[in-house]
């Protein structure tokens, strides 16, 4: 194994390969990438159980291949290495049958190999049904749906994100049931899929994919789902089991509508939960008053209280009414939100709202209210 | 009590001043900040026992007093709503026994109070010795001594940084035992003082300074040292006991001297020392030869090997001798200098060497080295 690669291709490649390489792994071999020389092309891989990566890299001025061979070098040190090292061309030859030497410039890196032989078979399922999708549509869907979905593993469906491909449109929705988070996308065709992807898998993803207009292939097998972007194939497992119909559980009709500045209402609520912002269940109320204002109020027994007055845009009836919910989830919800304002339909004191946004289609969020003395 | 003041100046001065709040205090009194409104004036003050922070803030027509008062609120939240709210001006109004109102544009928070009464007396010793130093001559000795201290209290004296006043000289020095950090600053006269002031304490210190040209006033006593700094006071206490004699420890006449770009010897050991630089011991071999050029080596069982070639810019005599040492002293010691071009002064292969920068005046680092095999 022989090759002469340009440092600044090679590092972008390694920082997103590199992700699916776990630092605690079941199976050491898994701290590693496999690099695989060929004739024409690199492709560097790392896996951990849940996602998988490969990278492509075609020979070029900036990739000379001069003997083939398939090597398994540590992630973390190989990506380490091309960070630090300040050439503009990097060597990677065999030396013995278990190092490999890195030249770069004055520097001289000695790195062992682990062992080939371990390293799994990944394979990236690159036929059943597919879908194009472009970057800046799957980024809304990761954006606004993935913080919703549920950390605990007690109902394991609910950690990840729902996307249900009928009707020409590819719906996805994540729930953990306190709340839920919804998005579509129209789509010229769609075959009929429905499949739960971890949320955290999705996260990762969003980190490789750019804010660039490209496309995305979706390749879905049963238990396995393939994204290919440019040069990369990222594929995760999905998660087994029945997502719940949520779309019942969407209010249609509501007592009021009240739109607000988005940075307005995010300002207000940061502070009215100041003093419990550090605690699981920072609960505010929020009320609408007879003059139309609304006041936002939380208090803490040993702090102290807040009071805040947000004067809303415009309110669909002024109908005098108290709701009580998290902070959290408000402020997560609402960030979620790329318009300037957003609106909230209430459909009473202890029924579920949404939130939507003039300029996000397609998209709302619920919260489900706590009740409070 | 009841004033008003401009949110920037309040911000500002109570950065500061939380800086000796404490979040874990022995007595919960101490994570109060007191706010003492006089006629003329407020003053900000804050204790953890190890500093006390005191900030004056006279009248203006940033800052209107209509009465009079003192009152402990908790630290951590005032600075929290400061930062939080975005009024231009802040209204303080003692409202009941134990609440203080808050109020801003349409924010109102009513924080409980602390007990006043329970508020140590903290005195600001203002008398006894006193020096002048600018501020830049005071961050200098802060950055290149402080890292250099121990962070073990096995030897107590050890974990603060040595000011040494005599023969018109300021000479700080802190040392763990296996390096040392030196500065000393030229003065037109000085008292007689020797103080060991906590490290940590000075690292507070100079996040309050900024990089201005400014006076700070520094006055002595028995157990403790007040910095005066604009309109800050900054007492910190002192460490007992003595402090070793450390100017016999360093060598004048070395074997050999060279003199690197800092940037490049900086790149080459952080490379040279990537497989080990999570490990206590990230011990490095640097060896000269015939040829005049350094080589920095290192291994690590597992991982590989790195061999590094540094050409320097200057070589005093080319005597072919190796060297090990800690990556991790010899780097910080090295950051500590402003020079583009540091010189090392290597007195043998087990005997410790020290550092010189050019533009550095009357600095020098030392380290010990390791025996290897």
């Amino acid at each position: 194994m022989k090759f002469s690669i340009k440092r600044s291709l090679l590092l972008s490649n390694l920082v997103h390969v590199t992700r699916a390489v776990s630092t605690k792994p079941q199976m050491p071999i898994l701290t590693g990438v496999k690099i695989e020389v060929n004739q024409k092309y690199i492709t560097l891989t790392s896996s951990n159980g849940e996602i998988s990566i490969q990278a492509k890299i075609q020979t070029s001025s900036d990739l000379v291949i001069l003997e083939q061979g398939v090597v398994v070098l540590p992630g973390k040190y190989l990506l380490e290495i091309i960070r630090k090292v300040d050439a503009e061309m990097i060597y990677f030859i065999r030396f013995e049958e278990n190092v490999v030497k890195i030249l770069a410039d004055r520097s001289n890196f000695s790195l062992n190999t682990l062992d080939t032989d371990a390293y799994p078979l990944i394979s990236f399922n690159n036929n059943d049904h597919m879908v194009v999708l472009d970057v800046l549509n799957l980024k809304q869907i990761i954006k606004k749906t993935t913080f919703a979905a549920s950390l605990s593993e007690a109902r394991m469906v609910l950690t990840g994100v729902n996307l249900d491909l009928t009707d020409n449109k590819l719906l996805a929705v994540a729930t953990d049931s306190f709340r839920l988070a919804q998005k579509f996308i129209v789509m010229d065709k769609t075959p009929n899929i429905k499949v739960v992807i971890p949320s955290h898998n999705l996260d990762e993803l969003n980190k490789i994919i750019e804010d660039i207009e490209e496309n995305v292939e979706i390749h879905f097998s049963k238990t396995k789902v393939l994204f290919k972007y440019k040069n990369i194939l990222f594929q995760t497992r999905l998660i087994e089991g029945v997502f719940p119909n949520t779309s019942s559980l969407i209010p249609t009709n509501f007592l009021t509508e009240i739109t607000f500045h988005k940075q307005e209402i995010i300002a207000a609520i940061e502070r009215a939960s100041l003093f419990t912002s550090g605690e699981a269940t920072n609960i505010i109320k929020l009320t609408l008053n007879e003059k139309g204002i609304v006041e936002i109020y939380s208090t803490h027994n040993e702090i102290g209280a807040v009071l805040e007055e947000v004067h809303p845009i415009k309110c669909s009836s002024i109908i005098p009414f108290q709701i009580a919910f998290s902070a959290k989830f408000f402020l997560e919800a609402i960030r979620a939100f790329d318009s300037p304002e957003i609106t909230v339909h209430f459909t009473g004191e202890i029924k579920p709202f949404i939130i939507t946004g003039e300029y996000d289609v397609n998209h709302l969020q619920l919260i489900l209210p706590v009740r409070v003395a």
